[in-house]
C-alpha cells in the first residue's frame, strides 16, 4: 500500500469507476453471481423484518415522523409508511440492528445494509423491474466493497465504521444506476456521497451503530437524486489529495478499485451469519456449541473455557460484563456462555434478560480469551476444563457461515423464518421468501418490499 | 498538542461540555458578548437572504421537495415553505453559498451557518423566546468553536471542512439546549452528531461546499431531536480513543474545549467579511481597492501586481484561470483583478460573467502571488507596477473585517442591504434588519425568520 499523499500519477479512479457503473448491465453478470446476490438479498430482508420491532427503530421513527414526507414507502415489518428517504434510513437501520446481516469478510463491510434499502425506496417511486433492482444491488455492493478493499484495514483501524463510510458510495452508485445518471452525474453522486461519508466504531454497542448503514443508504440515495438534478461536487472524490482515500485513511491501494472491474464480483464473496453478533466471535460460538452438543455439557459442568483467538476478537468484543443485550453482542464472554447454556446465539440469546441471567453472567466470568498470533479471524482453538477434571478441546478451522463453510439455501430460509417469527404471520413469511428468491423475475420490484409490510 | 492516541488520563470532555451546555443560561452571558452575537446573527441573516436565490438552493430544493414533510418552516428569502429538518439544511446552505458569512479566525469555522438555521427551524416548531434563541446561538457557536480550537489546524490540514465537521456539534448543542435535554441526552446528542461529522475541503468550488454547513445544521438538529427520544450513542464522542478528536485529527488539545468554559466566549472573536470570498484573500483585495482609489487606477494602467502573501492564500485560492463565479472565489488572481477594475469584491464581482470578462481575465494573468514566510494570514504586501513606469506599494497590516479592523454596525447593515437587494423589497429589508437587532426582545423568536420570507 502506498502512503504517499500527493502523487501526481494517481489514476482517475472516480472517473473509471463511474464509467463502469453507468455502462454496466444485467446481461454482463454471470448467473452464479446473481444467485449469490439473491442469497444476500434474502438474508438482508429477513434481518430487516427481524430488526423492525427494535426500540432503536421505534425511537427513530417517533422522532422523524413529525418531519417526514408523503408516505410512499414501506417500512419493512411495520404497518407505518413513510417517505422514500426516511424509508431508506429506517429499513437500513432495521436490517443491521441485530448485527445479523451479511458480511464481506475482506473488509468487514455489511454490504446489503446501505444498498438494498436505498434502491427499494426508489422502486416505490418509479417503475423498476426486479432484474434491474437486482443489478443495482450487485453494482452497489461492488462499489462499496471495492472502495473498502482499497482502504482496509488502515481505514478501519483509525476507527471508521466502514459499513457507513464505504456504504454511502454503494448506495449512491446503485441508486444512480437506476436513475440512469450520465458519467458526470455519477461522479457527482459519488462526490456528494463521499463528502457525507461518516460513522465511528466508537458508537458500537449503541443505537448509532445501526444508524450508520441506514444513514449511508439515505445519504447515498439523496446524493444520487441530487446528482440527477445536476447538483455538483468534486469529480474525483476517491483519489484527490483531499478526497476520501487520503482524508479518511492512512494507506490506500487504488488498484483494488479499478482492477478487474466487470471480471470479478465482490458479492460472490458475501457471507451470512448463523449467529446474531459480530462475526469475529463466530468461531468461538461455533466451537462451544459443538462441544456442548458432543459432550452434553451444562453450565454447571464447566470449570473454565480458554479461547485462543485472533486479536480482533478482544479488540471488538472484549466487553467482560455487558449490561444490555446490545452490549452482549460485543462480548465474546457472554457469547460463549450462551453457546454452552442454550446451544445457540440467536437474537433471543442477546436479549437483556439473557445477558443479565445470573447463570450466564457467572459462566461468562469463567471464559478466558487470549489473542494468539497466527490464529485467523475465522478460526478458534478452545480448551474447556470440566469440573470433573476433563479437558475437552476443539479446533474450528473455519466458522459456520464462512466462505469455506457457507450457510445453505435451506439454512438461510430457516434463519429467515426465525427472524420473522412473531413479526409476520407464517404464510406471509413463506410468501416473502418466495418473492425474494424470485426477485429477478418480478415485473415490478416494489412487489418484494410491499410483501414485507405488516398488514 | 498531544498526539498520544490512547491516554488513560484523557479528561471526560464530552461530559464536562454537556454539563456546561445544559446548565448555561442567558443571564450568565455578558452584554458585549450578546451584542456580538446579534452582529453575527444579522450578518448571517443577510447572507442567507442573499444566497437564497442561488441555483445551488434551487437544485437542492427541487430534489428534496418531493420527499419533504409538512411545510412548517420558512425558507429565508423564498416563498416556499418546508419541514424543519429540510429548512435547516437549505437555510444553512443559502447562508454559505456566497462564502460571505462570518468567520472564527482561530479555526476558519463559519460559526453561524450550522447553528442559526437549526434553532430557527425549532423556533417554528415550539414557542421559543428571542432571548433563548440568542442564547442557544451563543452556546452552539461556543461548542463548535471550542471543538475546532482543540483540533485546528491538524484536523483542517488533513482535508476536513471544519465548518461542517465541528459545526454539527454546535447545531446539536444549540438545539439540545432549546429542547431542554438532560446531561445524558446532551452527551447522546453530541455523540449522534459526531458520528455524522463529515465534509471534505475537496468539495470547495462546488455546490457541496455550502451543503456542508447546511447538512451540519440539519444533522445536529436531528441528533438533538433523537436524543430527546433517548436515542443512544457513545457518551464520550469527543475524547474516546475512537472518537472525533482521535479519528478525525492527528493532534488535539482537549483543554481548549474545557478551559475557561463560561468565562470567555468564542462568539466575541467572530468576524464578518466585507468581500464575498475566502477570508485569506481579503488583505489582497483590501490593498488593491485602496491602491485603485488612491491612484485612480484603471485596468489598462497595470503592468503587474505582485503580492506577498501567507502560504494559505495559494493553497486555498490558487486557481489561476477560474471558469465560474464559484471558482472565482478561490482565485486570488481574479479577486485582485476585480478589486482594481470595479473597486469591490461583492457577490456580483463573482458572477460567471465577471469571472469570464476578458479584461478581468487578462488583468488576472498579470497578478503574481508569492507565499512569504512571516506574512500573517490577515496581512499583505503589494507591489504594483504601472505601464507608465511607477511602482506603487501597499502594506495592509490587518484586512478590513479582521478583529483589529472590524466592520461597524453601519457597515454590516449596508452589507445586509446589498445582499437583500433584488430579493426582498427595501422596506422588508429594513424591517428585517430591525428584527435582527431586536432579537433578544422578541417574545416569539420565530418572528425573525417569518420576516425573512418572500411574500
Amino acid at each position: 500500500m502506498s502512503t504517499k499523499p500527493h502523487s501526481s500519477e494517481v489514476p482517475r479512479v472516480t472517473e473509471i469507476l463511474s464509467r463502469y457503473i453507468v455502462n454496466s448491465k444485467p446481461a454482463d453478470v454471470p448467473e452464479p453471481v446473481k444467485r449469490e446476490a439473491l442469497r444476500s438479498f434474502l438474508n438482508w430482508m429477513g434481518c430487516a423484518v427481524g430488526g423492525s420491532q427494535h426500540e432503536t427503530i421505534d425511537r427513530a421513527l417517533a422522532t422523524l415522523t413529525e418531519f417526514a414526507g408523503k408516505p410512499t414507502s414501506t417500512l419493512i415489518g411495520r404497518s407505518e409508511r413513510i417517505d422514500a428517504l426516511n424509508a431508506a434510513l429506517l429499513n437500513g437501520m432495521a436490517s443491521h440492528v441485530f448485527d445479523f446481516d451479511d458480511t464481506h469478510l475482506n473488509t468487514i463491510i455489511h454490504p446489503a445494509g446501505p444498498v438494498a434499502p436505498a434502491i427499494l425506496a426508489l422502486a416505490q417511486r418509479q417503475p423498476i423491474s426486479g432484474a434491474d433492482l437486482l443489478h443495482a444491488f450487485i453494482i452497489g455492493v461492488e462499489v462499496e466493497c471495492r472502495i473498502g478493499n482499497a482502504v482496509y484495514p488502515a481505514h478501519y483501524d483509525i476507527g471508521w465504521h466502514i459499513t457507513g463510510t464505504a456504504g454511502v458510495f454503494g448506495a449512491a452508485a446503485a441508486a444512480g444506476w437506476l436513475l440512469k445518471l450520465d458519467e458526470r452525474q455519477m461522479r457527482w453522486a459519488l462526490g456528494t456521497a463521499g463528502t457525507q461519508s461518516s460513522g465511528m466504531r466508537e458508537m458500537f454497542g449503541t443505537m448509532c451503530k445501526s444508524f450508520h448503514p441506514g444513514r449511508a443508504a439515505q445519504n447515498g440515495l439523496m446524493s444520487a437524486l441530487l446528482a440527477a438534478r445536476n447538483f455538483t461536487s468534486s469529480e474525483r472524490v476517491l483519489e484527490a489529495p483531499r478526497g476520501f482515500a487520503h482524508v479518511m485513511s492512512t494507506a490506500r491501494d487504488f488498484s483494488r478499485i479499478t482492477d478487474g472491474l466487470g471480471a470479478s464480483y465482490e458479492i460472490a464473496l458475501n457471507t451470512y451469519k448463523p449467529f446474531a453478533c459480530g462475526i469475529v466471535i463466530h468461531p468461538a460460538i461455533d466451537g462451544c456449541v459443538q462441544l456442548r452438543n458432543e459432550h452434553a455439557l451444562k453450565g454447571d459442568d464447566i470449570e473454565s473455557i480458554e479461547l485462543s483467538v485472533h486479536p480482533l476478537v478482544l479488540e471488538l468484543t472484549g466487553k467482560k460484563t455487558p449490561r444490555t443485550g446490545l452490549e452482549g453482542k460485543f462480548s465474546v464472554y457472554h457469547s460463549c456462555a450462551a453457546a454452552i447454556l442454550w446451544g445457540a446465539a440467536g437474537e433471543s440469546e442477546y436479549s437483556d434478560a439473557c445477558v443479565q441471567n445470573p447463570v450466564a453472567v457467572a459462566l461468562s466470568q469463567r471464559v478466558v480469551a487470549n489473542a494468539v498470533a497466527g490464529i485467523r479471524e475465522d478460526e478458534v482453538r478452545i480448551s474447556l476444563r470440566t469440573r470433573d477434571g476433563r479437558t475437552l478441546t476443539k479446533h474450528v478451522a473455519h466458522a459456520k457461515g464462512s466462505l469455506e463453510r457457507p450457510m445453505s439455501d435451506a439454512e438461510l430460509e430457516e434463519k429467515f423464518r426465525r427472524l420473522c417469527d412473531g413479526v409476520l404471520p407464517p404464510q406471509q413469511t413463506e410468501a416473502l421468501i418466495q418473492k425474494c428468491w424470485g426477485l429477478a423475475d418480478l415485473a415490478d420490484a416494489a412487489d418484494v418490499i410491499r410483501a414485507a409490510a405488516k398488514s
